[in-house]
């Protein structure tokens, strides 16, 4: 990672926890367990790309900084929910993320069903509301868009392929489809609310999700990678699980070495979306190289 | 129930069934699964209580019927996901609701939770799409009002006291705040939804939110009648499963003759906010009288 993109992914870290620590709820009578379930969820941890990526798009149509920073929370908040209910035990039935207890594991199964559905809901909430923008066109087109990539034809329905894709295995075409879904749709509206919120030509707004589709490929390439070569210790969460259940990826259908060569690909070209820019999309580029180097 | 609201609630029932029937995704992939549940939990079935709310309150304003009925349908779908969420193992662990399996036991869990998740993203998705309304800051309103109502200081915070009231028996003060919280929050939106639409004062607003809540109240407390005092047969769920917990309810800190006496004080109290709306409001008057009056 160049140290200019590691100083902007860590201040703009610093910035969208700070949002959401604000925006999410505090409370003393007996919902205050769901508040620390919520808390507990967002706050402290996760590489925050999706805030990285609001806020870069946002730089290029010069929206002012607090306006980028509620909808960069907003789309984290959604992408919180949806690790604390995908790995609940009737779904990935995962115990570890991110490094800690998952949240169920933290409480319970009720709780984090209730903090993820609370995130959710929050997330449209701050989307909505004055203070994200003061053009409410604006605000209704940030809450269309969050809803069409969250939900069943987007987010939530990329996870029900997953879950149906254990008994019905994916083509490669499939495993795409599915990965576009589960992760580069909410990728897609996170690189797009900037140029929502700066009124961007719709060019401009197409350029940027082709982006995030292609970065988000790129990544969910990686992460499947790293799932096969990585220890749970650098990964900081259970690794080798998909081949324990027999699922396909792209890594067991092309094998490791196309694979990285597809991630690479995918990166270069999400860089070529980026040429109408100029230079100031110089630190996308960056994370867009990053990627498919990493190495958790 | 006066033949008149029998009609008129039949009515608003084929009329937001059809158009939640249009809203809701269909599909041939592996997602198909997901869409099913969603229509298994929203179609078929269910008082329709929020929508008629919605459909009246708009009729209050002469709001257009295709615009009022796609809120009504947004409520709706609100509402279904929080009964299939509420019903799941983790939480309120129901089979039955509505005299048919609840959407976990006919589907399994982690496609019900997909389906709660997505038919909350689609609520938003309806309200904030220019269909809604041709104002986008009526669009920005509807949004923001139903995001504030169901979540974590609304609907899905009153369902976390209402898990925590287990451990922690609740006084009539705390029944009544969980209540409105839980069910009232949500009847409020479906209420004030056709003023939103219609651009109402916001004295109107308020009046039918007041309205609402106390309608709200009043209902839940007969809920809690009926489930001590009808069988399952009637009432389409199972019943006495609150006092088999050992759960403070209205009836078991009143008593079943003080708690109908303030179910009916309600109903009236109900009465006297729509007064601003003259003979228009007659179908919301003849609700809250039947509200305490149903037998399921």
């Amino acid at each position: 990672m160049t140290p200019h993109l590691k100083e902007a992914l860590t201040a703009a870290g610093q910035a969208v926890e700070s949002v959401l620590d604000s925006l999410l709820p505090h409370g003393a009578g007996l919902e205050a367990r769901l508040y620390a379930a919520m808390r507990y969820a967002t706050l402290g941890a996760g590489k925050r790309m999706r805030p990285f990526l609001a806020l870069e798009g946002a730089k290029l149509f010069s929206v002012a900084e607090s306006c980028a920073l509620r909808a960069a929370a907003a789309v984290e908040m959604v992408h919180c929910y949806s690790l604390v209910h995908d790995d609940l035990p009737a779904m990935d039935d995962d115990d570890l993320r991110r490094g800690r207890p998952t949240t169920h594991k933290q409480f319970d199964e009720a709780t984090a069903i209730l903090a993820g559905d609370a995130l959710l809901t929050c997330a449209f909430e701050v989307l909505a509301s004055p203070l994200t923008h003061g053009d409410p066109l604006v605000r209704a087109e940030l809450t269309l868009a969050l809803a069409q990539r969250a939900g069943a034809e987007g987010m939530v329905g990329g996870q029900m392929i997953d879950l149906e894709a254990e008994d019905h295995p994916l083509d490669i075409v499939g495993i795409t489809r599915l990965q576009r879904m589960k992760t580069g749709a909410l990728i897609g509206f996170a690189a797009e609310s900037g140029a929502i919120l700066g009124k961007a030509p719709l060019a401009n707004r197409h350029a940027l999700v082709a982006y995030a589709h292609d970065l988000g490929l790129a990544f969910q390439i990686t992460d499947d990678l790293l799932d096969v070569e990585g220890s749970a210790d650098e990964v900081g969460k259970k690794t080798g699980k998909d081949a324990a259940r027999g699922k396909a990826t792209f890594v067991s259908v092309l094998g490791a070495e196309r694979a990285r060569a597809q991630a690479r690909m995918l990166a270069d070209q999400a860089v070529r979306h980026l040429e109408p820019f100029g230079g100031k999309a110089d630190l996308l580029r960056d994370l867009a190289r990053w990627v498919v180097e990493r190495r958790a």
